[in-house]
């Protein structure tokens, strides 16, 4: 049997017990050319959160009825003539929010497990970590010396964000909540400094950090925080946006009201989908590759036990219950 | 004897009687190597609400009691000695609210009024020329084909970028406020239709002119409209903040609540001071005044007279009561 997390209500606010339903249907068959996948992990994004809204986006909504729609690791099962797929392969992709799933390949890539374990093929080498590379080199344009601001800077985007910034001689201070995640952005990733949001001083705090002003800012968050960063730019700053996750249970998103700051500092806010960098995936996951090697990357992932906890778990994204990047582990030991 | 508008108070929210002063002192004598200038036409620009805060910007507050700083085109009427201006000449520059003012001839730029008269380089000639030139071209990157939306298409700045995207083969969606200004920019400027903002039907009526989406927004005005076109924005638009006019003399400044639209359509936001592109200003100039020569940019000023005058004519800035360039003249007959 194959149990698989359902979309049956589409939240207005924080997903309840009634937005999925666990259900078991019969495990699937390939088709010709298709592979069976047997998931490991599924990835917990915050992203889901905006797939699961009626509204064009960057990708279609996820229909009432369907599976959830996530990031996966697995290992391929059986294969129906594949032919580039074998047994034993693993393959990171599309695979929804279920144990097992038929795949034709397309939207999956095979990863080498020899060397790293899999669950870090969801965290700092898949989307999360994609979105960190690009969104901090490519959109952040970082260039030494540059007073970097990073935002979840102990979650799975913004600790890789930051630890690339460090890497190319910037300046960086991270936003995150309560002391232990602090010093964990500070002690074990090696940011410069953190501030804690729930100490309710950002803006004095980062001003005290960054006494000329910050450079780039990579936004995971959005709201006042951003309005606190937005006041202190300095000439020609870069903010990437990159989420907004204090606003995707708003039903009104908070509008940054020190948005003139770009005005006045001739900046730039420019919104980033990492889907756009696909072609180049691959070029971004040799060079953190070669980071972690070298000792210059820590990363870190949550992992939470069974398919059944997939409610409880998506609500840590938004608690901070969490560090590094979210898991749910579907496979059953 | 010089009649001077001096800035008495900071105004919180619309100027008032009591934000300027007008004083008569002495003429100025210009001292070794200065010029003395007879100012014919102030510009009355809405970034003068900006220089009345006590804040950090882009250059610093006018203080109390000092003269009120504007735009200014005046001949010069005596040099003690300037090495290059001689009495005759016509100036631009920073002259402020007054009548006369001696100056050693920084940021002041000789201008032909052979063939145009001397109130078009306060004009389209002039900053407000500037940045919409470099606003549309060099943060907009309009190119053939774009679906170009102007806020403020009825003033100096949104009138001429609008027309410039006109030329670079753009379709033109002005916004302005009444049925006589949206018909002066459809019929006179040339835009492809113009929203009238005062029907508060904004987002309807873009849509209905827009129906593909926006690809650039050139914004003076910020506020709701701001997020009505984020709202509607394409893949990689690009919004030119240039002004925010709606908010100047609020006490609290309306956020964009849409902005996270940049994010799905990986959108830019920049912000833009024409003072940056001073080294460019005679290219904006030789091309604009070549397209004038050929008919393509038409071109108002709405002139108000006497120096006494500031303060109701500063107002129409806010009150929409003007069409083209604001400009105060301070000459006396």
């Amino acid at each position: 049997m194959n149990k698989q997390q359902i979309l049956r209500n589409r939240p207005t606010t924080l997903p309840d017990n009634s937005t999925w339903e666990l259900i078991s249907s019969a495990l699937p068959q390939p088709a010709a050319d298709e592979v069976l996948v047997k998931t490991h992990y599924v990835s917990i994004d915050p992203a889901m959160r905006g797939w699961m809204m009626d509204r064009k986006s960057y990708l279609p909504p996820v229909q009432i009825g369907e599976v959830m729609r996530a990031g996966t690791v697995g290992e391929v099962i059986d294969s129906n003539g594949h032919p580039t797929f074998h047994v034993g392969d693993i393959l990171s992709g599309w695979g929804g929010v279920q144990q097992y799933f038929t795949t034709s390949g397309e939207m999956q890539y095979k990863v080498d497990t020899s060397m790293l374990p899999m669950a870090k093929y969801l965290g700092v080498l898949g989307m999360p970590g994609m979105t960190a590379y690009f969104g901090i080199l490519d959109v952040g344009k970082v260039k030494e010396g540059d007073v970097v601001v990073i935002s979840g800077a102990a979650g799975a985007v913004g600790s890789l964000a930051g630890q690339i910034a460090k890497i190319k001689g910037c300046r960086v201070i991270g936003i995150a909540g309560g002391p232990a995640k602090c010093n964990y952005v500070a002690e074990t990733l090696g940011f410069d400094a953190c501030v804690d949001y729930k100490a309710n001083n950002v803006y004095n705090d980062l001003s005290s950090h960054c006494p000329q002003g910050i450079d780039v800012y990579f936004d995971n968050v959005g709201g006042t925080i951003l309005d606190a960063v937005l006041a202190q730019i300095r000439l020609n700053a870069r903010v990437v946006l990159c989420g907004a996750i204090s606003q995707y249970n708003s039903t009104e998103v908070y509008g940054p009201k020190n948005y003139l700051s770009l005005l006045i500092n001739r900046g730039t806010m420019q919104g980033m989908v990492v889907l756009d960098y696909v072609s180049r995936y691959q070029e971004a996951g040799a060079q953190i590759g070669q980071w972690m090697m070298q000792g210059k990357i820590q990363s870190e992932e949550t992992i939470i036990d069974g398919i059944e906890n997939l409610h409880p778990t998506f609500l840590r994204l938004f608690n901070g219950d969490k560090r590094g990047k979210l898991l749910l582990k579907v496979i059953e030991d």
